[in-house]
């Protein structure tokens, strides 16, 4: 790859060379001034002041350019193309064939198996009884499967926003004994978790969902996943009276307070041979990606073994606890039961929209990773408006907040999905179970549930992910850390918030302190470079050459100004120190990277021009962009500094300010 | 200044020629590979973590590099270093000499006749009996002269403060009927805006300042003065009843509704003709420089000649309000009632606050203009200690919220200020008026001082500036409308508010939505450019080339790397349609205003890597930066996409790429 820079650095040569040769040949050429090779710094086209806004209102909100398809087509095309693209399963349903549909049954059968001992379990993290669980996997997945554009999003309960969930409601009713209050306020906030996400959707607002960085998830995972594994000791030790709290203190006090009458030796035995088990077919699954389907079933398995086993031994009379009841039947409708009125409809939006935002990052996170794997795109509005309307409607069929899976899908995608229609596979499954087989869960021991939940969280862990952060960026860790320890010392909501302010505090952070770097020329060549990043970078004598890296704006324009004053200071100092070099008479700001700048910033400018006249030192600007060109001459800035002091490379800015340092060199 | 760029154009053409016609050449100099010609992309020399903290922290919160004077100097002179720059009146005061008093003592008497009425007026925005303005123009300079660096500004009350405070106040209790705690809150408020101030310059927190943008204060300001003006009409009217609120409507209504017992003739009189005379004096002052002075004492003269004829006629008889009583005597302790428990203190503490950071604001803005004209630096956060410890002792002395005047410290300048000596002399003038000629104040009618501060606050409208916001920057200009109308038409508080979180929004907008651009090559040249912004740029065949104009971070990874497949795409159906040049191979990614990178900002790349590689696109990165190469290498996203696909400029890319390109051209 070197030859090009040789070949570059060798033309520069000749160039130099030449003009050794023949100094005057500038001058001369300066006469018969051939146009045509000048290239002065360009304008943009100047922009209508509606036609600019209405661009960046476009670049802001659509920069997906949805209505792309409907260019130039008939109504009743564009109508069909709506319909369409609201459910994407006319466009996949009609070229859907024997050969997908193998795919989609294989993987749809085999998250089934999978989701429906996890969605009892999940219902309890929920504090609601294990048949929401499997109503949450019966209709969301049906309205996901029409109008959701993924392919391999396994869609149902979670363990994340069930944990979250359920502290949230819990901190306004009691589960137990206020348990009707609780499950209406829990309806009325899946409602309102589906319209905020339909309504994130149709305002074009998906991109409000990146304000949570992945650093930040990560930890936020890793937090939720050990603070769901402490709540399942309650089930895996059998211990009967557990605290309310999350954070892992309290759990350990009520853990270790019922040491000595609380454990149950039955309960933690099947307990833990089954997790043993789990954890082994997750190896296994692991070791050997086309074994994938062991771990996948191995969990409908060991609830039946359990079953069977407690069922024979009548362990239950040993006080081993059992899931006991499940109500027979599909999702009765539960729309009247939502709130539309009081203070349980300001509590239950409060709840839904924090809900409705984590589950909507989770299931665009999963959507995106698998869509980029199968490389197609994913347009993250309609996803939030199919995820709104699924929560929407599953609110008025007992069902609470469903969303992608991670495990679910991961396993899905394995399996060889082709299609939503694995979801539909799942939920009808989901529906013979619920019509016929619930009954026979009456003897499975929570203690299996538990240990289905443990070994399912603990993928929720990924350390590499938080090794990588560490070694990429010390601020995402940080942020990282700050909501992994945020939940498990404190609660899901703290974690959260030290999240979002964390990933805030960095933005605000770039925003206010830019990077600038003085740059060098690279021997025999036109090139000037970051003299830290390439130390065989020369400055150039007299001439001082900074780059500003970032936009020029009110909560920086301070900043840079006086940062470019201190480049210029050490300078001076470090060359009266070293008595050699003539003082620098140009300021050299390579402006590229200054993407924009804003009235501030002009300011700034200006008051820098300004100082450094008075040290004689002349501003001198290279290659400015197209924003900042039109605004310098609006406000008449380029009068200040002359027109001739904005050049279109550092190098040409270099060869007029200081002609014979090539030579130097 | 074409010179260099056809110098440059020649040197190129040369080299191409060359390249043309030795078509050999470059593969034979591969093997005679000059080592010493080639430069590769450069990795920055590793940082310790623990240096690479410090520094970030070092250029976050000491930018300004406090400390430095302080390196390598013995222990006495270090103390003696710190104390003095302390109280900078050490270091200016023993090179004091007779010249700058000169100066110094016109000055200081001009702003003083200046500050005299104003302060009275003031006072009564503030809801505060009229000594307490004076009382704030007394001992607030003193404090500032012995540890300010500002040479020019001018201390004491202003008009924005005080009204803000005054609203602030009057929502917590009515300032006749509750008196007393009225103004203990007042001196609560006053002394924790001191200590937010001085908390802030500490923490070197000055830079949360420049989070106000300028547009946001010019309309924050014009709308202050509009509202201020407004509540004159009370004065200038001789309204009875006037209505407590700020906002144009209510006030409209109150005047408006007392029009026919409620205005006073004899008031009109007397302050239309003053403000006419106020106003022409203005006038003068702005037409002819060296008359600055008569604006500057026309306010005094017009209280006196007021006052004479209000004690000569009698006009306070025929309903002509008049000052009445102004206490005697300088400041009272008021150490005593400052609210330090209850419910009261909270009040205190959140009015401080804000009354605190828009003192600071302005402060900090009137000593930057000033500074930078005189071209002296000014320690932004040791000016906010200084002016914190002004209003922490104001407070335990009887004075409401001080800080820098624009209208006085402009007068103060154009007087020829030579140090802050002149606010002491202002502060002296203040203390013989507090001491001796009060009484005299007594026939004073309120009508002047309502001509005095509308002439005053007109000043704050700044029509040139808000039409410059609307030339260079039109989201600049909605921040400055929307702080403009939020004051008139609602309140003060809701103005700041808006302007607050317009000028955030623009910050998110910015790192969610960056630009991008696709770039093209200046014929004859080794440059490539934005092509919107430069036309004669023409596309390299088969090599896209895009820019993208910030770092990549987790707020806009996803929407850089789904714009940059935009690009992909339109630019593959216009060739599509246009049915001619080669297809797509090559993506150049420019990188060199991507400053920075995260874990997000490396995980769309790698899914931008993928996508590409399904379509077999090559995706090249051209002069990543520093901090970039390193995260790059850190995630082994190098290794990915090979270290051979990263440049030095996207000139090599381009050579390696499409080596024929040129020639095409």
């Amino acid at each position: 790859m070197g030859n090009p820079v040789y070949d570059e650095a060798g033309g520069a040569g000749k160039e130099s060379d030449i003009a050794r040769a023949t100094p005057s040949r500038r001058h001369s050429s300066a006469d018969q001034n051939a146009p045509s090779a000048v290239h002065k710094v360009g304008f943009p086209p100047k922009k209508k002041l509606t036609r600019e806004f209405t661009e960046t209102l476009k670049e802001t909100l659509f920069s997906d350019d949805p209505l792309r398809p409907y260019k130039d087509q008939p109504k009743s095309r564009k109508l069909a193309l709506g319909i369409q693209s609201l459910f994407p399963i006319l466009r996949w349903g009609r070229e859907y064939n024997l050969n997908k549909f193998k795919g989609d049954i294989i993987s749809g059968l085999t998250i089934a198996s999978l989701c429906i001992p996890q969605d009892i379990g999940y219902a309890k993290l929920a504090n609601l009884d294990p048949q929401y669980g499997l109503y949450s996997s019966f209709v969301p997945p049906l309205i996901y499967a029409m109008m959701g554009s993924s392919r391999d999003i396994a869609i149902g309960p979670v363990a994340v926003v069930s944990l979250l969930l359920g502290t949230l409601l819990q901190n306004e009713f009691d589960p137990i004994k206020d348990k009707v209050r609780y499950q209406r306020l829990a309806f009325t906030a899946t409602f309102f978790a589906g319209v905020t996400q339909a309504l994130l959707g149709c305002l074009r607002l998906g991109f409000l969902v990146d304000f949570l960085s992945h650093a930040a998830i990560v930890g936020f995972m890793a937090g939720t996943a050990i603070t769901i594994a402490l709540q399942q000791l309650k089930g895996f030790l059998g211990i009967q009276k557990f605290t309310k709290k999350t954070d892992i203190v309290s759990v350990m006090k009520s853990v270790f307070g019922s040491v000595h009458h609380g454990w149950n030796w039955q309960t933690i035995l099947i307990g833990a041979s089954f997790l043993a088990f789990l954890l082994f077919t997750k190896y296994i699954g692991k070791k050997r990606k086309n074994l994938f389907w062991v771990p996948a079933i191995a969990p409908l398995i060991s609830v039946v073994l359990a079953t069977l086993f407690v069922y024979v031994t009548h362990a239950e009379k040993h006080g081993v606890q059992i899931v006991n009841h499940i109500k027979k039947g599909v999702n009765p409708s539960s729309a009247g039961e939502i709130y539309f009125t009081g203070s349980n409809l300001a509590k239950g939006i409060r709840i839904g929209v924090v809900a409705g935002m984590i589950a909507l990052t989770e299931a665009i996170a999963i959507g995106r990773t698998f869509a980029a794997m199968k490389d197609y795109q994913l347009d993250g509005n309609k996803e939030m408006v199919a995820l709104g309307t699924m929560n929407i409607v599953g609110s008025l069929t007992s069902c609470y907040v469903a969303t992608g899976s991670f495990s679910r899908s991961a396993v899905n995608y394995m399996a060889g999905c082709q299609t939503a229609a694995s979801n539909i596979i799942m939920s009808a499954v989901v529906f013979l179970t619920l019509e016929l087989i619930t009954p026979l869960f009456k003897y499975t021991p929570n203690a299996i549930l538990s240990s289905i939940i443990i070994s399912a969280v603990v993928g929720l862990i990924d350390f590499e992910a938080a090794l990588l952060i560490w070694k990429i960026d010390k601020l995402d860790f940080v942020a990282c850390m700050g909501a992994f320890f945020g939940v498990v010392f404190a609660s899901v909501e703290i974690g959260l918030l030290i999240a979002v302010s964390i990933s805030f505090a960095k933005i605000l952070l770039q925003v206010t302190r830019p990077r600038t770097a003085l740059l060098g020329n690279l021997p025999r060549t036109k090139i000037y470079r970051n003299i830290e990043q390439y130390p065989e970078a020369t400055k150039v004598p007299g001439v001082l050459i900074v780059r500003v890296d970032s936009a020029i704006y009110f909560s920086n324009s301070n900043y840079v100004k006086e940062r470019i004053l201190r480049w210029l200071r050490d300078e001076e100092e470090e060359k009266h120190e070293a008595k050699l070099l003539p003082r620098i008479d140009f300021l050299i700001v390579e402006m590229s990277p200054v993407t924009d700048i804003d009235t501030s910033g002009i300011h700034a400018l200006e008051e820098l021009h300004r100082t450094l006249q008075k040290r004689d030192v002349k501003l001198v600007l290279a290659n400015p962009g197209p924003v900042v060109m039109e605004k310098l001459s609006a406000s008449d800035f380029m009068e200040l500094i002359g027109h001739d002091m904005i050049f279109l490379t550092v190098d040409e800015a270099v060869m007029t300010c200081a002609p014979k340092s090539r030579e130097d060199v």
